[in-house]
């Protein structure tokens, strides 16, 4: 069995005098047994955890330390190989409350992914949408149908569901980076397809390009290349490249210091990666962003339906998940549940850039996303 | 522990000497037991279960018989008292692979509520949509913002999120219906939020109108009422008519045999209940249809990404779903897992009628669904 | 040449000392006619008229009385045949300030069209949207893609762009109805196409079914055949019945008798034809309405961007148009320019109701739309 | 009389013996005279002109020579002030064969404007969407919102209407670019309003940065800033600079030299200029491009529904509009007019680059759009 799956355990039933439920007597007791055997379970005995006032989740905030994540992932990459059938070398968060289950949150994957030097990760495709996010290193560049990406610190590199890609590191030294994706949804909904593509990529897929030939088409502000379809479910776009996302939140803070609008709070600026054929999320199920807080300030407490991780990218500072608190720093990744408060506080030397991406495209498709601000 | 809730079970790593797993030594055993630890699971020990080539449902497919039904919830309505707390005396479908939980499907609710002569159900909301379905019977009226709604054998009322919404007998015999929720899928993504109401509804609003407010304003054929906003995410009609379900039904049925389009195959006729004010589905996570099989005909044979739930309204056939067949009547109840197939075979002497509701509205609306058809 | 189209006069500019107007000089004369012989117009001389604070209509609003309507319709049928070439013997409101042209408003074709007993008006297609409104009579069937659609008193019958399209009156007195199109739009802008069709249609195309095919697919509220495509530009349903309209009305102002919401103002109920697929209009380029005004009650007075069309249906009031004011009874119509109050009074005795359209959805589509209630 | 506005002639119908018209009688006379009277005009008379079978455009091909334009437009710098009433030194494109009126085509307006050091244009705002376009210069901003925006060669900034918006040119030399708006549109369909703002801007608005406040909130390659809302009709980003339409552009040729997609047609680089929060034109009713051909390349030709307007940016080259044949250079200006044939040819030694813009919104919003590649 995989660990994954679930025994089929069958339904039990008890009569208890606790509030709200019908008076325990042999006649309810009848009428449950019937109910196990005809394979129902009633309302009034589950109502309180299947239908709460609002969402508690089943996951914990949880925070991960960046130096054992790739101390873990370079032992790995000396004992496990990469290839066909295991397809990656990626390690997943296991949030302590879902069960031993490589969920990061109840939809979301979370894994830091390594390759060593000359590795090459072997081609295939999947309708889970995925992102690599890099935090630091470089010399690894993904091929996206036939298109290869160079990945360096602060790029962000969406890959949209049902994309031929793989992997090839073409420098002398290791490299890891994060990998998100909506895999636990995918499973619980059961959306999903998957194949495998060449075991090797060509020799012209292996050349080590500065810039992709998607971000040639798409990476021009504003600008829509008229040879190619705009309106597609994930972003054309496959690298979003740190020098446009640093500039464009200093431009933000720059504003604010002028007195012009900008920050979404005092000391907070904030950009969303977007599919620019259409301005949606890069991903049809996972937002992208990068925050940056002001050395000095603090973000406003807030919470919203659905979950999130976040990864420090740089500077050190305080976070706040409901009523845990750590003190973070470079590459820490950790989890905030659906509807638990989030907050963070940037020490006074330095700004404090998070990485944050989050499964509220779901909600928002389904008219069932909120946002609350907590008062302060 | 909440029956539904799973226990939280540590990370547990095993090194086998499985196919496509890396070699069981001391070196991966110390690496997994530092996985472990640091709550960490690798991909290359789960991807098979969770990435796998198509949809492999968690959930099995299974009939439920409708005397069955009526009867346990007619006990239960003898036994088990209606009001605050347990909320509403529904008795849910739970497939037998999803663990005991009152699940039908991982995403879909499926129960039979059932309602004594001069019975309330109390006032409430919650954001998670739902419809009532009405197999035989008479009597009840849904109050929905004040609005009371009659329900009568053949009868759709869809109930969006986050209405007000009570139930009272106004006739003097019990009455049983079924309703279909999206709870699986709010409670596993999070994002449910539930508000009692009032106790007791006024004298007003336990009046027994034919048509309620909601059909005089928008159940007329695509007429809108000005005064009326209309792109709300739920339908604002709250009522479905069995003489004009039964009527398009037999329109298209008639157009076939006059040699003009109109069914979706031979023999097979089909609406679909949407919203008057944009075309789109009644509910934002919720499809429901009518399908209708002419005497002797077979329906194709399909499969989608995504579950269903059918009730057999009128008629004998046989069903199979996968590699499982049953001959049905009026009232059973069955389930189609994700990606497995449904045909339907409508007996020689008359019409087979089934209401299905499945959640596809989901896979749409994130660019995730599919369907095949079966080569014949 | 043709009487809509305008002789391509020179440019003429005429340097004045007019307020707002540089100094007349022998400078300016000079400049003024070096910009006339390279065909250029300054913006200073043209923005009083071309940039007004906000519309001014270049039509006005107009009255044409049904029975001189009809009457000279009438003459026509005898004197001037239908067929190939003229197409259809239809007689448009040419509004007094639009040159002698067609135009009921800068954007709206309306006509009286009428067919004897026996004749048929030829196949055609053409992309400007039309319908067609009968405000008496029956007897002729318009055949839209070879699909016999039933008019009688009451009946809304649009019919979107590109549809192959017939008229045979099978009955043995004239009719009359209206019809509405966008052709000045389409003029204007250019962008229209047309094609001939068969000149006769088949008898089996002369059959005279109460019901359409379109209303068996279509006409059912709420429900849509899963065998037809939804998301069409224009509706799929070719007439909407009056005894579903009047039940409509006649419910709103129910509701308003019995103290719940309905009316949009107090005495006043409207619909909106829609797509049953989208639930937006009927035509992209116009919007067709049904109001009722209480005996006794007025109307709001509003203006908005964009002009309509009004035909009296039933009844007898007092209707205003910015300054004008008239008398109304059956069949009249009249035209209410961009920006142009507009108010209805219903005489004591019965309820005064007005069938309505307008190219509202132009300026919905870009953003452009204005309302403006105006104080009372 | 503004010299746009036509004369309410009076209805004139002439019985003639033309084919598909009816006899010439005395009984047809009469009709005639009767419905001139009742202000009808039948459509018999009208068809061929009105619904042709495919747009025949009013507007001509017809090119305008930058070196006069500019010539003028420093003619009207030094004899006609700029100031509150006459608004703006902007001088229009008349098309011959419309009537000496300041349209470029039925829809689109397109001027020079000029403005001498040291001079101001005050401040308004219109619904009217507008942008400007610079060929050659700098010195001038353009103040939206209070946000000065810097305006120089090849730089693109759109204007969505309701913006308020002033110039001023910061520099000793006068500057010329061109406006393009939709006025001719807004005037015929009369949705247009115009308000005056402040005679004079602040000091701190008539700062000169580099980068506008709004390049620095939305000109960073797919990131939204969330502060902003990003559903607004037009565009938010006030600036589109030519270094990177420039880079956009050889980006594509450089691919297409790869062997890799890029290019609309061999030879032939587009980019669209695009709202960054939706993907979608720029403006509700103009589309603006750059186009770039290869040196010795010859596009496609094409004609489309909708009228064009081009002005040659860069390079030399032939320009053929139906059965007109121009050869071009920098700042040469020539309308398309709707269903007209396009082609362009560049001469053999360096490429020729095209800012084109048309009114293709108006006809993809109503579902009337299309193109057609003429064969070669």
């Amino acid at each position: 069995m995989n660990p994954i799956d679930l025994p089929p355990s069958p339904v039990r039933l008890q009569a208890t005098s606790a509030p709200n439920q019908p008076e325990p007597t042999a006649a309810l007791e009848e009428l449950y047994r019937g109910f196990e055997q005809e394979l129902l379970v009633p309302l009034w005995t589950e109502i309180g955890g299947l239908m709460p006032p609002h969402p508690r989740s089943k996951a914990e905030a949880h925070l991960w330390r960046w130096d054992r994540l790739k101390q873990l992932a370079s032992e790995a990459g000396h004992i496990v190989p990469v290839g066909r059938g295991g397809e990656r070398r990626a390690i997943a968060l296991a949030n302590p409350a879902l069960g031993g289950r490589p969920y990061a949150t109840p939809t979301l994957w979370a894994a830091i992914q390594y390759l060593m030097p000359g590795e090459h990760a072997p081609e295939h495709r999947h309708t889970q949408h995925a992102f690599r996010f890099i935090v630091e290193g470089e010399g690894v560049w993904t091929v996206v149908g036939g298109d290869p990406v160079r990945m360096s610190r602060g790029d962000f590199l969406p890959q949209a569901g049902w994309n031929w890609h793989a992997h090839h590191n073409a420098a002398t030294e290791p490299m890891a980076w994060i990998d998100g994706l909506d895999i636990p949804f995918s499973y619980y909904t059961e959306s999903q397809f998957f194949e495998h593509g060449r075991d090797e990529i060509t020799a012209a897929e292996q050349t080590t390009p500065d810039r992709s030939r998607s971000e040639r088409l798409w990476g021009h502000p504003g600008l829509r290349p008229l040879s190619q379809p705009a309106d597609t479910p994930g972003t054309p776009l496959l690298a979003y490249r740190w020098e446009d996302t640093d500039r464009a939140l200093s431009d933000q803070l720059a504003l604010e210091e002028e007195g012009h609008v900008g920050v979404i709070s005092p000391g907070h600026a904030a950009v969303r990666f977007t599919h620019p054929g259409t301005g949606r999320d890069v991903l049809p199920t996972i937002r992208c962003e990068m925050h940056r807080v002001r050395a000095g300030s603090t973000t406003r407490s807030w919470r919203e339906v659905g979950s999130s991780v976040y990864q420090i990218f740089e500077g050190t500072g305080k976070v706040s998940v409901g009523s845990k608190e750590w003190r973070v720093q470079r590459g820490d990744m950790l989890v905030v549940p659906s509807w638990v408060s989030f907050q963070a506080r940037c020490d006074d030397d330095a700004a404090l850039d998070l990485f944050r991406f989050s499964d509220a495209p779901i909600f928002e498709a389904l008219h069932q996303h909120r946002v609350q601000i907590d008062a302060e």
